[in-house]
């Protein structure tokens, strides 16, 4: 990567890789025409920040190449010094699935990471946690009203007497009736809130609220002992006190439990990236693919996700599976998607947002190279299909949408501890049940949000710090976190999103 | 329809078509082998309530009759007295779409009711609203958690001193990125929050609170005067602020406002059950199809919806339509939702529920038939597909899913004030931003949920009261809540559903 300056007031760009042909621009608020670099290149137009700018002259057809692989090609005979816009750039078909290879690509193998741990709760079936909370899980949408109700109170009354609890939470979604339970793909949504109800930040206790006449039968979720049915019950006034009745029991078990001394290798962290922008492919996600390197060398498992932001890059994954039919799972993962997009008459340029766009993300390709930086260098272990609990250690594709809310949901039903989710555009993103560590690609949002960014790997582009100094910083921030040493802004704020269910069968 | 008497003890069906070859028992907790009728009929095994009796021998594949209509076929000889469960009872086949009879029922004109009026608010647009109410739109899921935290505070901080103002509702919901906004089936989604935006219950104040960098840009649900977004905000506690300051300006004209009398006409009525049982037909349904013909006759706008539960019953519809486009809009509406059906692998068997089963619903036609019963008796005037603004009077079929939510959410948009909602299992629905009726079909759910109930139907089935009775009650309670001179229990304990968006399309 090629960076010239630190001082915004002097051109910079940053050229990923020796054969691209095109740059971004650095400079907050752009530069503008007659803008001269180190190097000689000058712009004849004005190009915005994060936008493109072609280093040599492009003939029409010719591929546009970044991060040394074919974005796109020009529409028509483009200018050295101009901006590659959008509008100049034809997308390439996407990579043929039935011909990438499927492992082998041999990759030196980092030493391990020895002596790095975290403070942690551990259950009694042998996972870990890094928060003390209450989940209360819920069978369907009907009780959500109640079981709010019930919370407020909970957490009112009850949670300032139980003090080494963090937190209570009511897990509602939009699942569990009024939907085609039977349809082949109901099995996600089902085994997504099978596996959020366990999550190891529960600290062993489950707690499941229905109604009583839904589809998503709460037996299907927990023991008998552990499920109250509003059905059941005499009324409003009744529910609320069941329901506070046997949180408090929970309560009071979770309070007990302290924190002990885990190595890194019981961590489970989950990638993730919203609101990208042309800056998140050369530094927010080569840090987080830095540290996540860095995890993955210490033991712990590491999941990146989002398929419609891999597909056009799966090219790049596939090699790196650690056999074959690691690599296959990846491939029919991409292939379930592709037919997906297919019935809803959507395809892949249904990404990137408008945000992205305006971030200097051309399409959905360079959006996808950017994307899988994140996933860092190591081999590939396995796949996790959307809702499975992950139970390898290593990197592992998580394979969900790339939604944030939909991605968020399925790593943590994956059993994530907690995510580190890079932005540029910035977004106020938090989960209750896991941290979101928030990582900013450019300096200009940190000084803007700076009550929101836990990290700043902006710095990288101006060649402030380095991938590997942003990357450790990451991985120390990861391990004081799970640890409750640190806190991420969300979590200060007590800030965060509703679970978002991946149901890709119908509604009835 | 045929009752028999009031007391428990004594053995009492209801059959409700002089067609009819089985009936449903009444008592509750059934009734055991040889209990007698008055009309000689003898039970030959235990039956629970609401279940069906064969009222005489039945061949193998002789039609099951009931609301003079097939339910279905004896799959096997079923004897007089003889409990005719679901699994004895094989499906018919859905009516044929394109043979049905498109209009020209002759329906005897009820006379006009005049002289019904409630006490609303006038809005400049010239709609009238129920509540006065600040509704805060979002454009996009990622701004939940700072808006939550801003709303929770302009509830506990600035409410109190505007106490004209019923609520300030967030009306999250997981739309507007992460999907696929091109896709055709988008249209649905993206209309219902344009809808929602400017419900007649929000007094004609507008504020959206978005992102920025999201698929659905803000300015398609608003002008730039009543739109926050987040990313030009400078960090947390600037949201926070902008979010307080555009809130209370609303607040402020909001607080002004003053009922004033308007007749009956004014009001948009949405008809809806949940967790439904073999009661539902014969009890709530029809009485609240009493109060649907006498709001349609002094000239409100009523609307039921539900297409699954509307299919099978769908040849009762189409010649109530008051002309052939309206029969075609009705049976379009059917296919579509076929066609989505079947794409996700799906059919209509995927309604009922476990617990309508247990309620005595043997399949969806059974629960088609009792579910129509809310339409009344009058002409339909229109078809409002999923999303869309009702704009007419009169009775209009609302194209919607069944699942209560959804159905719910697509009704507001419609620009329904006020719900009335059966149930017979029972549920503690409810939505913030319009009250909602709920009527039981049996007097044990009343006993059991006496504060969550508010009106009850089950004395329909005891004989305690007629149809007429209770659907005369029904709209004159619905009359006090839309003046706010009675709250339902829902509003009462201010509890309350999400919204549940309906989005055929993909997510990315």
């Amino acid at each position: 990567m090629t960076t010239q300056a630190k001082r915004n007031d002097v051109p910079l760009y940053i050229k990923v890789h020796e054969h691209d042909n095109v740059a971004i621009i650095v400079n907050a608020g752009g530069l503008k025409e007659g803008a001269g670099f180190s190097c000689g290149l000058e712009l004849i137009e004005f190009i915005p920040q994060g936008h493109k700018v072609a280093l040599r002259d492009l003939e029409q057809d010719q591929p546009i190449i970044r991060y040394g692989e074919t974005i796109g090609y020009a529409k028509t005979v483009i200018k050295k010094g101009s901006w590659v816009k959008e509008s100049l750039i034809s997308m390439p078909t996407p990579p043929e699935l039935d011909q990438l290879p499927l492992a082998g690509q041999t990759i030196e193998p980092f030493p391990p990471l020895e002596g790095y741990t975290f403070e942690g709760y551990r259950n009694q079936d042998g996972t870990v946690g890094i928060k003390n909370v209450l989940g209360i899980t819920t069978s369907v949408q009907c009780v959500t009203g109640v079981l709010d109700y019930a919370v407020k109170k909970i957490k009112q009354e009850l949670l300032p007497k139980y003090p080494n609890v963090h937190d209570v939470v009511a897990l509602n979604h939009n699942y569990g009736c009024g939907v085609a339970i039977q349809a082949p793909d109901a099995v996600i949504p089902i085994r997504t809130i099978q596996n959020i109800a366990t999550h190891p930040n529960f600290g062993g206790e489950v707690m499941v609220v229905g109604l009583g006449c839904e589809k998503l039968q709460p037996d299907r979720l927990a023991d008998q002992d552990d499920i109250l049915s509003l059905q059941d019950q005499q009324g409003f006034t009744a529910m609320v006190a069941t329901i506070i009745e046997m949180a408090e029991e929970r309560l009071e078990r979770l309070n007990k439990r302290e924190r002990e001394t885990f190595p890194a290798s019981e961590l489970v962290v989950g990638l993730q990236c919203g609101g990208s922008d042309a800056f998140s492919g050369v530094t927010a996600n080569p840090a987080i693919g830095y540290a996540a390197d860095l995890l993955v060398r210490a033991g712990a498992t590491v999941m990146f996700s989002e398929v419609t932001e891999v597909r056009d890059a799966v090219h790049l994954l596939t090699p790196r599976a650690v056999n074959e039919e690691v690599g296959r799972s990846l491939i029919k993962e991409m292939k379930w998607y592709d037919h997906y997009l297919q019935k809803g008459e959507a395809d892949r340029s249904a990404n990137p947002s408008p945000g992205n766009k305006k971030g200097g993300l051309a399409n959905v390709v360079e959006k996808s190279l950017g994307s899988v930086a994140k996933s860092g260098t190591s081999p590939i272990a396995g796949v996790v299909p959307p809702g499975e609990k992950a139970t390898q250690k290593g990197l592992l594709f998580a394979a969900t949408p790339a939604s944030d809310f939909v991605c968020g949901t399925l790593q943590l039903a994956a059993g994530m501890h907690l995510q580190v989710f890079a932005t540029g555009r910035g977004t106020p993103y938090g989960l209750a049940m896991a941290p979101v560590v928030k990582v900013s690609t450019r300096n200009a949002l940190l000084e803007q949000w700076n009550d929101l960014i836990d990290i700043n790997a902006g710095t990288i582009a101006t060649g402030e710090a380095t991938i590997e100094e942003v990357g450790w910083e990451l991985f120390h921030f990861i391990l004081d976190v799970a640890s409750g040493r640190k806190q991420t802004w969300a979590d200060r704020w007590g800030i965060s999103n509703e679970l978002s269910l991946f149901n890709p069968a119908p509604i009835t």
